[in-house]
């Protein structure tokens, strides 16, 4: 991605929020999470805050430590380097305004709130609830791109990782294996806690990796992504052995139907319910009934888990839009025996979908003959 | 670190919460943050809250997905399994109280706390600041052993590490040989991003691992340490060539005087700022001024930055205590030509302090004559 069409991103994103702004009747904005942050700014440090006015140039609040790289991601942006706290320094810029502040509740705890209140006045500022979250819901084509070469690097990383794959590995050295080949192939680290599960403890969904060894009886669930220039992918792979036992397969057979369903079910317009309850009944349909107990799927960006969840808790207003980009994980768990899940990342189109990640995923495709 | 002390200590801490809750009149506690949860209750899983009564014992609130993991690690609480959102469990239990529920401001979001006054009245809440994070300050014999524990996992780690450094290895190859290294030796994981910093890049005191490749005139700045069991270690360590500048040696060991004058200067009662202002004096002796932008170190534990700051600016009665651990690292920064920082772990004792980490440190250490 070149510098330039990061700044142009940027650019449009802050002139988004500032006609929001300029409805909501505010004077600026306040991005306090590192994620709204680099989300507008483009910035990727840690420990510094956006303020966005309604009408011309936003500041990025950052201190020395970040100077160098402020100026190289943000050549659009006013930079001030702070010489003290980044709430007194906001303060300071906030009494030139002449209007409140807007803030995102979801971000600003109750005793940020508190401080600021305290500085510039109870009505200085003021909620604005979900203005950049609804902005990141729609994933742009920087975006869309910056997704596809997080999965383009889990991919490859996927490939060497199989041929690594040795019987007798802990799940700790599985995931490291696989966490170096995501650095190897060039992301800037895993996108979440890698999960290998084997045997039983894939009945867990969210397993940390432990001692558990790899052997020939037991399925491997691995759920992981690489995180690349401040964007996430999000996978899971089932890798089987020919020795797995008859219900394994079947089940794995089962789950992919699901997914498939749910797949081909995800479209504009589609209720996210809707693609749940295909993923649902297509496994109610095999016998299997209360052993996929979360969610079909979540929104996926600079964050691995965001707006909209593919939940059947979500009412039917909530649909599916062009520009999300969800991921698609149904399972089916048996406590102290196995697990299973398959996931993918989907983009939804004008038209339909788009699965914006290759790894193969057919039965036999996943059946690898593993030796010590 | 067997499952018996680590229960142990979680009774503990709820014994000495809920001493703070009678006290200020509170019902209950809520602690709604994940290392908050984890503190408290051992629980390593995400997307889960605790609420800890007055009186009584506590309810771990999770879902399907933990269910085994909560069992496995919280044989002292009550565990309950979310069918709706957390929330509103957390509701359905508040109204049984007859008092109101703690929480904390500094987690709690401006958006948390208005939904739970809608559910539970505006009396059903009290804002309780630091409570959790005061106890968290001094670490108990459990968490000393654990980031122990961490820190020889990260310098194993480091002696692999440095077999491994080749020159030419880009700064997210060597993040990648040093994260794999981690792993194998038993991390849960690094402990946060992993600097690697080759040459200028080092000046910039967060930089990302990129592009930049490993010259034997180029120091490199590797700032990592180990996730493990919840606990992190934090360490900076330089890598020099034989043919490294004069510049850059002279300030190496201006470092590592201003570090060893800095945990030489720790120790109970001592202020936060006296020891900041230790490893500034040695510096500006040496003629250094302006050149070490950043505070001297930072309390570690469950997060990688905690209380207390070693900054000059903390006020004169902030002091260190026992149970404490900080990191002390200094630096010097020379902007788009180098930077160099040393930093170890210390705790603080009832008569002075213990160096946790173990790395070499001395100029004649960090030299290594690398290969291709």
């Amino acid at each position: 991605m070149n510098r330039h069409s990061l700044v142009t991103a940027s650019r449009d994103r802050l002139t988004c929020l500032q006609r929001t702004l300029r409805e909501a009747g505010a004077a600026a904005y306040l991005a306090d999470s590192p994620v709204e942050t680099a989300y507008l700014s483009q910035f990727g440090g840690a420990d510094s805050w956006l303020l966005v006015p309604a009408r011309g140039k936003a500041t990025l609040i950052t201190d020395f430590r970040y100077a160098e790289d402020a100026a190289a991601d943000c050549p659009h942006l006013r930079i001030r380097l702070r010489t003290q706290s980044l709430v007194k320094e906001l303060a300071h810029l906030g009494r030139r305004l002449d209007g409140p502040i807007a803030f995102n509740p979801d971000t600003v705890t109750v005793a940020l709130r508190r401080t600021l209140v305290r500085l510039l006045g109870a009505g200085g500022l003021a909620p604005l609830a979900g203005a950049v979250t609804r902005m990141r819901l729609h994933k742009d084509p920087t975006e869309v791109q910056a997704i596809e070469r997080a999965l383009r690097v889990a991919e490859a990383a996927w490939g060497d990782f199989l041929g690594r794959i040795r019987l007798g590995m802990t799940e700790i050295q599985l995931a490291g294996e696989l966490e170096y080949a995501l650095r190897q192939h060039g992301a800037d680290g895993p996108a979440f806690d890698t999960i290998c599960a084997v045997g039983p403890n894939a009945s867990r969904p969210h397993a940390r990796p432990g001692c558990r060894r790899l052997t020939a009886e037991s399925p491997l669930l691995v759920d992981f992504g690489a995180s690349l220039a401040g964007y996430r992918c999000d996978l899971t792979r089932m890798v089987l052995s020919a020795r797995i036992r008859p219900e394994v397969s079947r089940a794995y057979e089962a789950v992919l139907a699901a997914q498939e369903a749910a797949i081909l079910a995800a479209g504009p317009g589609v209720p996210v319910a809707h693609v749940d309850r295909a993923a649902r009944q297509v496994l109610i349909e095999r016998g299997y009934r209360k052993t996929f107990g979360h969610g079909t799927g979540h929104g996926l960006g600079r964050e691995v888990h965001e707006g909209p969840s593919l939940s059947a808790r979500m009412p039917e207003n909530v649909v599916l839009e062009p520009g999300m980009i969800v991921t698609i994980e149904p399972g089916h768990y048996v406590p102290r025996r196995f697990g299973i899940r398959i996931e993918d990342d989907v983009l939804i189109t004008g038209k339909g979908r788009r699965v914006l990640s290759r790894l193969p995923k057919r039965l036999d495709q996943v059946v690898l003959s593993l030796q010590r």
